[in-house]
Order: C-alpha cells, then sequence, then structure tokens
C-alpha cells in the first residue's frame, strides 16, 4: 500500500515515518512539511540517516492523493480541514489529532473550544476511536480513523477492565498522569528548553485538560453509564514516556484474583498489552523505562484495602503507543495486515 | 551552641553538616559513622572539601555527651535506642527518624512492623512534631523534636489550610507524590542504581507508605476530625525534589478568594512559604526546580469546578525542607535563634 | 542454530537475549546466571517480560555445550578459564570480555595486571578480533571471536581511516571519551548509584585505560607501523552511549575531500556505518541520542587549519554496538548470515 | 553601592540579581529587560519569588547612570555601545560579555567576525581580565573590568599552573571541554529544547571556538612566549557546569610533587579553588556536580607517564564562577568588599 504523511516533520510524523519505513507492506510516496519543504527528511529527524532518501514536500491534497492511506499528523483543528475531502476520494485516512476523537459534535465547543460544534456530525459518527483492544471489532475495513490522545490511551487502558466489569464504584476516578516532554511537540515554548524543563516536576494543566472527555466518552462507553474522571497531568523529567495511575474508590471490598480476572479478560489476546504485578523482581508495577520506543502497555494495579481503593497503572511511549504506533497498529488491522506488522520490538534495556 | 551529627555520612547527615557549618550559631563537636570513622568527611561528602577538616568518629552516647544538642540522622528503629538516654541528661535532641513522630504507641505496630507497642509513650508525648508552621507555638525550649517525613512534609503543607479551615469535604483526599532518587540514601539497592534509576516513572509503596500516618495524624489534628488520606507515592529521575499533589472533593462549591484566604492565613507570616499561583511568567505553579537547595515550600492550588474538586500542590527540596533544613528550623526555634538561621538561601536558576 | 548466553543477568548479557530473540535464525538454548538461576529472565530484565519465558541456569560447561555457539558475557579473567574447553569441542564461541582481544600474551601482564602471561597463546593466534568494518574477511568460519571493548570500539572506528589512509601523523592522538552509566554493569559501587552518577562530568581512569591496548593493536595494525594514543575516557550523565573525539595533528594541511575519500573508503559499504558531517539540518556532528538501542556507529569529523589538527568523531550505543549487538554482528559473519540480521532497527527519535 | 544589572531577563541576569540579592553591600537599583519591562523579576526568575518585588525597566544609560556599578549581562556586540559612555560618567562597569576581554584590537576581527578592528583600544587596555586568581592585583579601583567566558575560565584554570610553571611543553595543549546547556541562553535555538538536548553527547563548534582566544591570551601571558591550544567543546546533558580536560605533553617526566607545588604555589591562597586529587574517597578529581550553584573552582590534574602526559582538570559551575559569581567576585576585590562576599556558600549534595 502506498501511505503519505501529512505533517511529517514534528515528532509524531518522524515516528510514523520511521515505523513505516521499518513496515514492509507500506510504501511511503509523500512527507509533507509546509516549512521544510525539499529538504532531506533527515535533516530534521537525523535518525533517519541512512534509512531513506525521502524530501519533505508542500502539504497539499493533490499529494495526499497518490496513497492509498494518509496519516494526518496535524495540529488540532488542522485535520477538519482535510479529513472530508480524502474521505470522499474513498482513501483511507487515520487522523492523529483530536479532531475526530469525539462523538459529541458540542463536545468541540467545550474542551477544544470551537466556536460551533464540529462541522461534520456524519464524518464523527463514521469514525472509529483508534484504540485497538477497545474497537478490535470496528476497524477492519474503517476508511476514518481517530487516533487516541497520548495520555487518554495510557488512562483508558488502565481502567477499562475497571470500567468493563463493574468496579468503578460511583465516585470519579481521580486520575495523576505523569508525561515527558516530546508530547510539547519539535517547537515549543521557552518553557519547554532544556534548561528550564530539566530537573522538574511540576503540574500541566491540572483541571480541564482536554484528554480528559476522550477519557471519559470511552470509560463511559464500557461501564455502561455516565463516568466522569479528575483528571490532572504533570510534566517530569524525561523525554518519552507517560504514566497514568488512578484511583478508584469501590463500592465494596474486591480482592486480587477478581482484578486479575479482569485485566485478563480484557489484555489476555492482546499482543501488546502486559499485566504487570509481580512481588518479585526487579519491575513490580508498570514502569515508562520497560516501553520505550514500543508500542507496548504495561499497566498493573494494587490493592489498598484501608481505603477500599485501587491503584490502577499504565505506562506507554507516549510517541509510539500514544500516537505514531497506535496509529499504525489500527491501521494494519483496518487494512489486513498482522496487527503487529512494523510493530515488533523489544525494547533495549537498560536506557 | 555545641551540636552532634550521628549517623552524619548519609544524605541527610551530610546536609545538617553543610547547614551547620554555615549556621553561625553552632559548633559541630561531633559526626559520627560506623563505617567510615576516622575519615575526613570530605571524603564522603565531597561538596564539603575545604570548608571542614572534621572526621567521622565512632558513634556513641558519650560522644553525644560533649553537645548541647544532638541530631539524630539515624533508620527508623534506631533513635529509639538513643533518644531516652541523651534525653535525661538533658540535651536537645532533634530525631529526623520515625521513632517519635506518632503520637499513638499502637500506631508502629501498624505502619512500622514493630513487634510491640512504642516502649516510651510518655516521651511521644513530650516530642513535638517538627513541622514550625504548624507547631511553633511548642517548639521554643522543646527538648524533644521528631522532625517529620519527607513526603508527609510536602503533603501536609499542601493540604493544611485545608484541613484547617474546614475545606476538606468527607472523602478522603486522594494524596499522589512524585518524588527523586536522594529519598532512598546513600547506600541503596540495585534499583537506585543509575542505570535503574534514570528513565524512570513509577509506582513505590503505592499503598499503606508509612509517610500517611504522619499525613493523617497531623490534618486530623487541624481539622478536628478523623481525616484518611489515599497516599501513593512515585519515583521519577530527579535526585532531589517532591511534588505532592492532593486531591479534594469539596461538599460546595469553592471559589478563588476562599483558597486565597485559608493559604494565606496560614502561611502568610512564613518565612519559607511561597505561595505559587500566576496567570503569568514562567512558574505558575509549585515545581521542584525553584526551591532545590533550599527549606523553601511552594504551595499553590487550583479548582476544578466540574469536578468540585480542589488541586493542592506542595514542592520541597527533600533532603533540606524534608530532612536536614527542617530539622535546624525546628531547631532555631527551640534554641532561640532566628527560625531562617543558616537557612538564608536564594535557590540558584536554573539548575 | 541453538545459542547460550554465559553471563545473561548483566547488562551486556540481557542485551544479547533481546538480539537474539528477535534474530530468527538462532534459538536460545541456555542463559546462565549464578546469582539468579531458576528465576525467569524477565524478572532481572523486565524488558523481555511478554516475549520470552526462559529462566536462568547454573552456568556450566555442559550447559553450553547443547549450543551451537557460546556467548560469554563474562568478567574479564573468567572467560579464559571457558573458552579451551569449547574451543576443543568445535564449539563458535563469541568472548565479549578482554581475554582474547590483546594479540601479545605479554599484554596482558602490563594492562590486566595478570601475574603471568596468557596462557593461550595459539588461542590467541586464531581469535578474530570482532570488529567487522576492520576484520570481516577473517570472520567467515571462525570459531574464536574476541569482541572489542566498548570505549575501543567508538575510538578504532573514528580514527581508522586515519591510520588507514597515513593521516595520523607522528604525534600521538589525544583520545577524549565521553560514556554513559551502564558500561559499569548491573551491580555497581556506591558511585554508580542514581544519586552520585547523576548531574556528573568527571574523569574516569584518565589515565592508562585498558581500552587503549586495543586502540593501538588495532590502530598500528592498520597504519603499518607502531601507534600510541593519549586515552582519557569521562563519564557523564547518560545510561547509554559513548562518543569518542580524537585529536589528530596532521604533519601537512589536509582538505576535507581527503578526509571524505578515506572516510568513505572505509565505510562506504558498511551496513552499519553513517558518515556524519553536515552543515545544515540538527545533526551536524555525531551524537549518541541518534544511535541509541542500535549498531550504528556514526563517525564524522572536522578540520582545524589554524591548528593543522583533524578533529574526528564516533558515537555509539556501548550495550549494542559496543558490546551485545557487535558481537551478534561478527557472529551473523561468522556463521553465514546476513551482517544485519537480527540488528536492523531504526532509532527512536527524539528519546 | 548601589548597582545596576543592565540585561538582567537572561540566565546571567538572574544570577546576578540573585547573587546581589544576598550581597548586603549593594543595593540593586535598576534591572533592565526591553523585552519583560514592567513585569516582575520573579516572573522570569521563579527562584526569586519571595525575595524582591523589583521589576525590569527599560534599558538605558541614564536609568544606568543612577547606579554606582553596572553590571553589563548583554550579548558580544552590545555592551560595547555602552561601555564607553558609562565609563566616561566615571561609573564601575563590569562586562560579562567578550567586548572588551581581548587586548588585541584585531583579535575582534578574527575570532568575533567584526567588520573592523575593536573601536576602542584605548579601553581595551585599561580593562581588566576579570580572573581574580590571575590578576588580583589589577583590580582594586578598577573601573572596567571584562569577565572571562565561562569555558575560557575552566580552562584557563587548570592550565595556569602549568603555564606559569614552564610545565606546558612546546605542543599545544588539546582542551577538550564538556559543558550543560544554560551555557545558550534563556532563549535558544530549536536544538536546545528538551526533547533534542536531552541525552546528548555531542560536539559544539569543535574548532575555532571563541574562547580559544581568551585561553591562549592569558596563557600566553603566564607563560611568557606564545602558546596555542587546539580547544574543542562538546555538549552533554546538564543545565549547569563545565568540566575542562586538558592534555599536556611535556618535554621531559614530570613528578607528582612538582605538579602538587605548581598547584599550590598558583591556588594555595585561593578562597575558591580547590585542588581535588585523592586516591580515597568519593571524589578524586574535579567533577561539575561539587561545585553546583558555587563560584568554586575545583581542579586536579595526573600523570600519565607511558606518554609524557599531564591530564588537567577543572570543574566549575558556569553561570556562577563561568559568569555572575566571578563577575561579583572581580568587583568585591575592585570595591574593597571582601572577596567572597555574598559568594560563600556551600554546595548541596547530592543534586
Amino acid at each position: 500500500m502506498k501511505a503519505c504523511v501529512v505533517g511529517a516533520s514534528g515528532f509524531t510524523g518522524g515516528e510514523l515515518l520511521r515505523i513505516l519505513l521499518q513496515h514492509g507492506g507500506v510504501e511511503i510516496v509523500c512527507a509533507t512539511s509546509r516549512k521544510f519543504k525539499g529538504e532531506y527528511v533527515y535533516r530534521i529527524h537525523p535518525n533517519l540517516r541512512g534509512f531513506t532518501n525521502l524530501k519533505f514536500v508542500e502539504p497539499s491534497i493533490d499529494a495526499a492523493l497518490k496513497a492509498d492511506v494518509v496519516f494526518l499528523a496535524l495540529p488540532h483543528g488542522e485535520s477538519v480541514k482535510w479529513v472530508p475531502q480524502l474521505y470522499e476520494h474513498g482513501l483511507m485516512v487515520v487522523d492523529l489529532s483530536a479532531d475526530f476523537r469525539l462523538k459529541d459534535p458540542n463536545a468541540y465547543v467545550e474542551w477544544y473550544k470551537w466556536p460551533q460544534p464540529h462541522p461534520y456530525p456524519d464524518l464523527l459518527k463514521k469514525a472509529v476511536y483508534g484504540l485497538p483492544e477497545l474497537h478490535r471489532d470496528e476497524l477492519p475495513g474503517a476508511k476514518l480513523i481517530a487516533s487516541p490522545g497520548c495520555t487518554a490511551t495510557a488512562s483508558i487502558m488502565a481502567l477499562a477492565p475497571l470500567a468493563k466489569y463493574g468496579l468503578l464504584g460511583p465516585l470519579p476516578p481521580v486520575v495523576d498522569v505523569k508525561m515527558g516532554s516530546s508530547g510539547a511537540g519539535a517547537e515549543g515554548s521557552v518553557l519547554d528548553m532544556h534548561s528550564h524543563r530539566t530537573y522538574v516536576i511540576r503540574p500541566y494543566e491540572p483541571v480541564h485538560h482536554r484528554h480528559a472527555a476522550e477519557v471519559e466518552q470511552e470509560l463511559s462507553r464500557l461501564a455502561r453509564r455516565e463516568v466522569r474522571v479528575a483528571y490532572t497531568p504533570h510534566a517530569v523529567d524525561a523525554v518519552r514516556g507517560i504514566l497514568s495511575t488512578a484511583h478508584v474508590f469501590t463500592e465494596r471490598d474486591v480482592d486480587e484474583p477478581t482484578l486479575w480476572k479482569a485485566y485478563r479478560a480484557m489484555y489476555g489476546d492482546s499482543k501488546f498489552v502486559r499485566i504487570v504485578k509481580d512481588k518479585l523482581g526487579l519491575a513490580r508495577y508498570p514502569n515508562i523505562k520497560y516501553v520505550l520506543g514500543t508500542n507496548i502497555v504495561d499497566v498493573g494495579f494494587e490493592i489498598d484495602p484501608r481505603m477500599r481503593r485501587i491503584v490502577a497503572f499504565s505506562a506507554i511511549d507516549n510517541l509510539v503507543r500514544g500516537a505514531a504506533g497506535q496509529a499504525v497498529q489500527a491501521f494494519n488491522i483496518a487494512a489486513g495486515f498482522p496487527e503487529d506488522q512494523g510493530l515488533r520490538y523489544i525494547p533495549p534495556h537498560p536506557i
């Protein structure tokens, strides 16, 4: 298949190129960048030196139409300008922005400050939320995939088994997220500079973070009732990686076998999810260190009987599982490739 | 005054030496270390090279009795062997272990796995919990100061104004703590090695962490009712620093002026507490980066009206405000020195 | 082919397992560890969770003899006890220690403080120094491969084209090496702890470092005269990665085309070497950041006409190209696999 | 005395404010910033919150003339526009740019690409190169102090005893420098972003770096002959800190007592220089970790008899000893304060 990456000079675009270059079933026919058009891709993504002589081209619908599948790695609010045309031309579109993630057109007014509700409510309905472990059945043949947000992916994966199997309790889960700097993108503000961003532990948009909307949408669907979350991200000193910690107060005491059963029922068949809960060894809970560079999701949990609380954890690489890798995983299922094609990689250790 | 630091080869002991060397009103008459006795202090604390020619001596009650004040930087369970004798001899004792922090003798069985309740319940009663912003009135002339735990200090400071002014709500606060590696001490396990501890975000004793006991004791006192907390620390990639994030669900809507009033009432006169809540500038919330090397506590908060939630933050340097600095601050008040003697220092930026 | 990894619980052993698990042409029949025998491999190498259910076994010749190829990831001085027996049994042996790297039996007395010259001078002669770009012709069918040291690999690769093409000049090159912490292994000293090893730039064995012996041996061979190097490693705050900077004073002025020609002649056909010398883009010289997790060697250079100096650079991942990856690369050639089997991987960016 | 900091919003300006606020003998009467005029200083330097309510003002000669001493923390090429007027008005000027460091007016054409030689050769003569350990006698009463460059400070300090006492040898020293990111200033390029600058070891302007000119000037003066250096800086993953490693080939064998004598003769009386060369303990050579936040210079050396080489080391904090601290140290001597006023501070450990 022929693929085009639109917005290929950012971190997510670079990771899409990297993964697709190793995919084997895909040919990259265009990589767009307004700012760097005409430049070798490896000058902006130095890791790709020696692996491709591709150059960036001016972004345009025409360029994209040469492809069978288009990956949109554009800012929120930009993808919505591209998707309808590409969709009408029958291309498969994998959108990594938020523009087609929320099913409720009005949610874009509340969470993304759009002046109007989403202009394409029909496309919203057709879009598949591209978290494969939750929407695997909807993906084969899908023409529009809305790839989930990075912290949302981690948070949903930590909580999904609890939501699905009635273990959430009536109180809203507190979701406390810790994340690295690469989520800010390749061109950040002064606070993203090394001097300012190193040796940091601080809140980042601690209330009303936009990913909460996705988390609530997906958990509500699984729980078959409205679920709300108290969502607070933090910035810590790492380039990649997200750890989501979810604090859940249950209605009654829950024991470990019940939780094991729920997590295994949900993820037992998954190629990418590892349940990390050990009493021995170096890693007893999820840790970003052991998933870096991969599409793996490490989930785990602990029970706090004193507080009648479950603490659930999820660790991902935000640029792979939180963005480019998950997009390719969903594309693989949609296009009929093995789910893990291009994504089989054991992380190095230590790193 | 003459001071002795018992357990001076650890990180906390080293920071005590550093602060006391700059104090001006204190002469260090002994620094003990069983392992390094006879060795120059600066060989183990290379920062002290050029500032002192002190050598470590064998720990002994006799050595300590040369001093007017003894700082015990010993492991939990060790201090309790030293305190009664020193106390009987009339010395001032500042204990940086947990051995005299909890008022309830039985709490040591539950939280510290002691086989018996605390053997000196009378001394427990006399001990002042050395968090000066909360116990300033009890400190002057105190003979036994139990210096608080590092994550407990941060967590209590974030929540104290809410507890004191009736803003906690009936649900237990969720306290999600992020901390650096130096809390593990100068001689750690394999997981404390650089290769294993770098590029890490992971839970650390995510349920039933012992500092919860202190936090509950102090918040209950302030709130004049029993308060329990859902307490979960995490390890992140930093040497120093703790950020405590407390999620509080309130009974009714709370507005910003009410919170400002509570935090100002509690901390307005403090020499060390800064309320960080800005809409402009580089630091809008507490961040460990801006308190490193100091005794400062940065506290802040945000309101989440959608969830009827307050998120309260506190950032400290665990070795200074979470240990040695706070111990000297409490000592200063107890001994009649200005509260900030030896502790006036503006942190460097960036670091 | 069947492979055994002896000394599989260390970092190098772990990386060998990781690479071999992805190799496709190799079955791992044993992974030995005295300390962790009976334990799941993934408990010590948490990255391998989900990829293997292998358990560590007691190290023994008998266990190793089940394999066709044995990778020895043992401390210096230990391999020499294993190699002769394995060799006699006709196995292929890839030794990652220093025990068979130096051709001169007496060199072990000088550089490794052995009480006697090397006891197996005949095996020393048969051993191939496993730096494939320099010894590719000797590798096919080799039965004993001495895999190079990590900083030696980087330093030799930076200087090899200058040595081979007569550009070294009569003065000894100054080789100033910067390296991460993982070279210290999985069980380090107190100075390898995160608290002590973070925020560090310091010399590490700044004179008479043992890798100098390998560098001199290989450069002398290429230059067909005795070459000595002034060798000084440093520790910097990174887990992985080595940058070697070689300062070479030339006899006469040298221009860029001459250097390009030398580097291209040496490395133009290599699957793993990239010549990094750009005037545009984000990476104009080698940088560890762009080779992490891979077997790639980035080399580059700059001319300083004022000082009649060439500065040559080389960046590698010490655990892959400096150890496990290079060992597999050499094994591939020796055993008839494609040189890059199991080692084709584009590094993630940023990391 | 009244002081003005011109260019107060950068990192060096911020550190000047921090040090002067703790000085005791200086009142800050203005802190200028074109970009942030009218803004509270602590919004840009969050460390200063609670220590000053100063606001930035528009930079102007008139504002500066209110002061007795003006610290110019301006870019190279800007200070030269300010100095003559301030000097004529009789103010003391401490210039932290390079504009008055080099005695040869033509050197600015070669090293700083000025189109013409320096326009104020008379002021160049009057300017004192503000490295106090080398120019202490010229500083009292000085009206124009040219504060040294950061990597130049470290490199000169490592080599000065060798230059002064005839130990340099005829070959140019190779000076290999490793430095943190804060030298790039508060507003950097894309390569200064956390994602791009973390996990980095790479060359930075590896030939013809401008600080070489200062190093050569000062070493030549001490050696009473022309000394040239082969100078190569590197960027490593640290915010602060410079380690300079100088490789010196001597004419004849040199022993340790000779070197100890030279370093002690040069630095024995210094309040800020520590000679670090131990066989025991945690720090056997200079290391940035133990000088962070201070004006201390740790120097050390090792002899490599095999290569007839001395390796000399120097570790500093680039923003304190490499900029603001050294400027205040020189100012103190010039103005008659104790040399270490405002600069007495023992670094924390570990950090």
